[in-house]
C-alpha cells in the first residue's frame, strides 16, 4: 500500500509525478533537489507535500523513492540512498536509458529497485514544465531483471498506474536499443535537420517560411542538450548502431536520387508510410481486467521473464502478485490484464514459454 | 479585380483554395479536375461554384487560372491552358518546386504567368482533406521573373491574401534551395527515421511505445509517396545538395560520439537549438499598412527585383500597383507593407538596389 513516496530530482518528470500523485493518488510527496530553486519552486506549485533538507530525510518513512535526476546522475543517487534507506522501501528511477542505470542502481540496491522510463516528456525542461497530466495514457517501461523482486515490481506498477501511465516490461538492452531507433537517432537527426537548413547563409530570413511539417520533424531540436549528451553517453552503442542505419539509408536515397530510380524510391517511401501508419494503428488492449493465474518455480528470473513476455505482446499488466509457497519449490503468480485479448495473447505466449496460464475467473 | 477563378485540379490545395475564396472572397470557383469523382466530391463540398467539362470550358471568363495539379503535370497543363485562354487571363500555380515548373509554363504563357507555393499541407491528400482555413497565417510563396507582369502579380497576390495566405516573393531558384531544405530533405529524413525503427524485427509489437517526439518526426512519412517522387524528381538537384549535407552531419556526430568528444557534439546540439528556436522567433512585420512608392526604371525584372528584395527581409507586400508613366522610361511603383517596421527595413533594403523609396504619407 502506497502511501509516501519520496521524489528526488524535482524538474519536468519528478514534479509531473508529483503534481499526479498528489492530485490522484492522494499520496504524501516528499521532494529533494540539490537545486534549493527547484526544490521550492516544486513546493511552490504543489508538486511536493514538503521538502526534504537532504536524501537522508526524503528517504525516511518512503515507501518508494523515484529517483528524477539527469540520467548521468542516478547511479551516484543509487549509491547515497543506498547507505540511508530503510531495507522496505522500493527505489525506481525515470532515467531515459537504462542497461548501464540498472546494473549500477541494482548492484547498491539489490532486488528492490526497478528500473523505469515513463515515454513522456517535452521539448521544455525543469518544474515549470510539469503537469500532472504529462503522464496520461502514455507507456511507462519498466525493465525487472532476473533479480527483481515481484513486490518491488508491484509497488512500482501501482504509483505508474497512479500518475496515469500504462506499466509495460521490457528487458533493459531491448529497452536500449528501442529507445536508440525511436528518440535519440530522430533527436539528433532532428538538430541535424535544423543545421541543413540553417547553413542558408544571407537567404536566412526566408527560412521562417518552413511550414508545419518542418515544424513537426524539428521540435524537438530545441530541448535541453545537457540532458541529451547525458542521454547518448550513456546509450552509445545503440545510437551508433541507429545512425549507421540512418546514414546508410539516406545514402540508398541519394543514389536511388542520382540514379533516377524512381521507382525503387517510391516503393521505399511507401514501406515507410505504411510502418508509420501501422505503428501508431496497433491495437491497445483494453477492456475489463481479466485475472490470470499461473505457478512459477520459486527461482531468479521468473518475474522478468513473465512480465517481459506481455511487454513483448505489448500489454501491460495492470496488476500483480506473488504468493509464495510455503511448501515445495513453487509458488503461485497471479496477473491482471486489461481485457479478453490481452489474456489470451499473453496466455500463449506464457505456454510457448512453458508456464500453464489458469483463468480463475472463468 | 478579381471575380472568377477556375481551379484546375480539386485536391487537397486546390478544394482549399475553393472553399476559402468562395467563403471570403465571395468568388466564382469554377473547377476542372481530369478525375471525375474528385472533381464531384469538390461540387459536393462547395469548394466550387460549378464543374467545368473541360479545360476550356473552365478558363472561358476566368480572370484567374489555378493550376493546383501534381507538380509533374503542371508544365503540360499550362500548354494546354496557353491553346484556350484568353490573352487577359492570369495563370498561376501551386506546385511544391518552381525552377523547371516556371520555366515551362512562362514559356507557354508568358508575362501573365506567375509561379506559387502555398507552405501549408497536410500528410493527408484529396478533397475529403481541404479546409477553407488551410492557407490562414501561411507563407504563400511566388516567384516571380523578370518577364513577370505586375499586374499578373498583383492579381495572385490577391487571391493568395483572400484565401488568408501572405504572399512572399522568392526567386524560383532559391525557393527550390530553400524548399529543398525546409521540406524535401526532412520529408525524406522522416521517411529513413521510420525505416529505421521498423526494422526492430521481433520487437516490432514495442514500436507502439514510440513517445510524442518520434510520433512528431515522423508525422509526415505518412504522406502521399506519388506526390512527393514528382517532387523530389523535379527538384533533385538541389535535394541531392541538402541530403549531401544531413549525410555529412550525421557522419560527424558519428564521429563525435565514438570519439567521445563530448563537449563538441554539446555544442552541435545547443546551435541547432538556438537556430530552431530563433527561425520560428523571427518577427512577423505586422502594423498598419503603409504605403511605400517609388520611380521605377522601364525595363524588365523590376518587379522581381523589388518584391523579392521585400522576400529577402520576410516582409510580405500586401498590395501593389504600378503606373506607367506616359513620358520618358520610368513608371511609378506603388506597394503596401504591413507597420512602420517592415516599411522602414524594405526603404533600406531596396536604397542599397538603388531605388529611391517615398512615403506618400508621412
Amino acid at each position: 500500500m502506497l502511501r509516501r513516496i519520496a521524489v528526488v530530482g524535482t524538474g519536468l518528470i519528478g514534479g509531473s509525478v508529483g503534481l499526479a500523485a498528489r492530485a490522484r493518488g492522494n499520496l504524501e510527496v516528499v521532494g529533494f533537489d540539490a537545486d534549493r530553486r527547484s526544490l521550492a519552486a516544486a513546493e511552490a506549485r504543489n508538486a511536493i507535500s514538503r521538502s526534504a533538507g537532504s536524501l537522508a530525510e526524503a528517504a525516511d518513512g518512503a515507501d518508494l523513492m523515484v529517483i528524477a535526476t539527469p540520467v548521468d546522475l542516478i547511479p551516484d543517487v543509487a549509491d547515497e540512498i543506498a547507505a540511508v534507506v530503510a531495507p522496505t522501501t522500493v527505489v525506481t528511477d525515470v532515467g531515459s536509458t537504462k542497461s548501464e542505470v540498472v546494473a549500477r542502481a541494482a548492484a547498491a540496491l539489490g532486488p528492490r529497485f526497478v528500473g523505469g522510463h515513463p515515454m513522456a516528456g517535452s521539448e521544455r525542461h525543469g518544474i515549470d514544465a510539469a503537469e500532472a497530466t504529462l503522464f496520461d495514457d502514455a507507456w511507462w517501461i519498466l525493465t525487472p531483471t532476473h533479480e527483481t523482486s515481484a513486490s518491488a515490481y508491484s509497488t512500482v506498477s501501482d504509483l505508474v498506474a497512479t500518475v496515469g501511465g500504462r506499466p509495460v516490461a521490457v528487458g533493459p538492452d531491448v529497452h536500449d536499443s528501442l529507445v536508440a531507433r525511436l528518440s535519440h537517432v530522430p533527436q539528433l537527426a532532428a538538430s541535424a535537420i535544423v543545421t541543413v537548413a540553417a547553413a542558408a547563409g544571407d537567404r536566412e530570413p526566408l527560412l521562417g517560411l518552413a511550414g508545419n511539417g518542418f515544424r513537426d520533424v524539428t521540435r524537438i531540436a530545441a530541448s535541453n542538450p545537457d540532458l541529451w549528451i547525458a542521454i547518448i553517453r550513456s546509450n552509445a552503442r545503440s545510437v551508433l548502431e541507429g545512425l549507421s542505419g540512418l546514414g546508410d539509408r539516406l545514402a540508398w536515397i541519394s543514389d536511388a536520387i542520382e540514379a533516377g530510380r524512381w521507382d525503387e524510391l517510391r516503393s521505399f517511401m511507401d514501406a515507410a508510410r505504411t510502418a508509420r501508419v501501422e505503428l501508431f494503428a496497433k491495437p491497445v488492449y483494453t477492456g475489463a481486467p481479466v485475472a490470470l493465474e499461473l505457478m512459477i518455480p520459486d527461482r531468479p528470473g521468473v518475474l522478468a521473464e513473465v512480465t517481459t513476455a506481455a511487454g513483448d505482446i505489448g500489454a501491460n499488466i495492470e496488476d500483480l502478485r506473488i504468493i509464495h509457497s510455503t511448501e515445495g519449490g513453487q509458488g503461485r503468480l497471479e496477473l491482471v490484464v486489461a481485457g479478453d485479448d490481452a489474456a489470451t495473447a499473453l496466455t500463449e505466449r506464457l505456454g510457448a514459454l512453458g508456464y500453464r496460464v489458469e483463468h480463475p475467473i472463468d
